[in-house]
């Protein structure tokens, strides 16, 4: 597995839309910046969702404005829909992701659509920004397993992200979020979906709420995907509440590639410091257990 | 992978040796009852060392004599040389584990002997052992770094691992004691000792300091071996501390393996119930990411 991976860092926008603080914009843009630095190629900066649904990220046309962007770097932001993404063109957004779930009930619970619904949704956001030359990033969630209706059959998987691809998204990221997969299964959802989906067009999310993310992102490496989405200091959700779901932490998975030889062009000590940084701001323990313990294990 | 693992428990022994808080006997007794009743088949009880070493585990006769034996299930304490051996046999002991490490520098700070001195050590350990009966574990700790000496040389791990399982161990445990593995060094380092010493004489020990450890044990799985260290709740070692470096915590392990198909006879609701109710006694954050969240994904 000597090969090169893309690391989607998705703190800023998962990441933060799912902690209880709330971060001031300024910091907001200071973050993505020294995540930019690390030498990240790819930032999901923010969400255009309306800010009834997401007070979090209320702020995201001034932090997108914000951002000192660095060339090479993308940086995505979520939309749900057209007036989502008529505000983020506003402000010049290149990159917009869209998202729907795999499974029937957590879309009509989460959106109030079916599955099939919310694809339509999209349809004129992915027509418009095919004119536009924006890029789209299209998420399912659920893949291994929905906290209303349990099991997600694989087919489902399949379906939902060969529609989203067909649709002109140029990556499907699949979503664990629930954090129940294990590296079996993933590896096997993983294999349909490439079926039908080209490799390197899919991207795994895996949330580490039973503390599998890193064994199944292994797997899915093995299996042979190359774009990993992750956040630092494994922000989303607070660690301690039951059921906590954060995601898996890109400093973990950093360190983990860097033991692997696989290339991801990222600094782990910039990272670190930045996780650590960022947990302060938010007053809450390290979601990253290097960023815990530190990369190295020689004392002084 | 559809095979059966060997979970060898060392959260009374390796886990609570580590643990600020000094648990009181009865609850020790307690513990370790708990745990034969999930199905746990290998239960590391305690350790005689000398007090003075490890305050937290100066009732190890206490503990010992207090346990209700379960048939079928193996109680190996943990000796450091005769007199050890002497007062753990005087209560009755069937299986002894003695230790060292593959790092020379580890060892001289450790117990002040060279790696070939402490093997020296436990060889009438292990002679007396033989006319015994009694069943001897190694564990040969270090096996991915040093916080003294940083790299050690997989040929180190060999040479030791060879010599613990040529004077008569029955089963070699390689400790990734700082938790700085990675999953290509694990399967490496594995892969150079199996073929020394019989896969099916190997265990996994593997600290989640930087959270690598189920990526490293799946890895170790998909190389072959078969037994798995692991300690209920991820005791020993605080897990808030800089450098914490509790064991991996067999919840998650048998999460995982019950994905993965491969049987391992232990009840997880019961193994769960357990490290919540030690983490309360404890007081501290149960260590088990599953632990926290439950294994169910579905909500109410």
């Amino acid at each position: 597995m000597n090969d090169s991976v893309r690391i989607v860092e998705v703190g800023p926008r998962d990441g933060l839309q799912n902690e209880k603080t709330i971060v001031p914009a300024a910091d907001k843009i200071a973050l993505i910046d020294r995540l930019s630095a690390t030498g990240l190629r790819s930032i999901e900066a923010t969400s255009f969702v309306s800010p009834r649904w997401v007070p979090q990220l209320a702020d995201a046309a001034e932090v997108y404005s914000g951002i000192a962007r660095r060339p090479g770097v993308r940086y995505p932001v979520l939309v749900p829909n057209e007036t989502g993404y008529d505000r983020a063109r506003a402000v010049g957004v290149e990159e917009v992701a869209v998202f729907t779930a795999a499974s029937e009930a957590f879309n009509q619970r989460n959106i109030n659509a079916s599955v099939d619904a919310s694809l339509e949704r999209f349809a004129p956001v992915l027509e418009r920004a095919r004119a536009d030359g924006v890029r789209v990033r299209g998420y399912v969630s659920t893949v291994l397993g929905c906290p209303y209706q349990g099991e997600v059959p694989v087919a489902d998987v399949v379906r939902v992200a060969e529609r989203l691809h067909a649709m002109g998204c140029y990556e499907v990221s699949l979503g664990d979020t629930i954090g129940i997969g294990t590296p079996r299964r993933a590896r096997e959802m993983l294999r349909a979906v490439a079926a039908a989906v080209p490799m390197p067009a899919l991207a795994v999310h895996f949330h580490d709420t039973r503390g599998q993310a890193l064994a199944n992102i292994l797997a899915c490496l093995e299996e042979g995907v190359r774009v990993v989405d992750a956040a630092v200091a494994g922000t989303g959700g607070c660690p301690y509440a039951t059921g906590a779901s954060g995601n898996v932490a890109t400093e973990d998975v950093v360190f983990m590639l860097d033991g692997l030889g696989m290339a991801t062009g990222v600094d782990l000590d910039g990272l670190i410091d930045t996780g650590r940084w960022l947990s302060a701001l938010l007053g809450r323990e390290n979601g990253s257990k290097v960023g815990r313990a530190g990369r190295s294990g020689t004392a002084g």
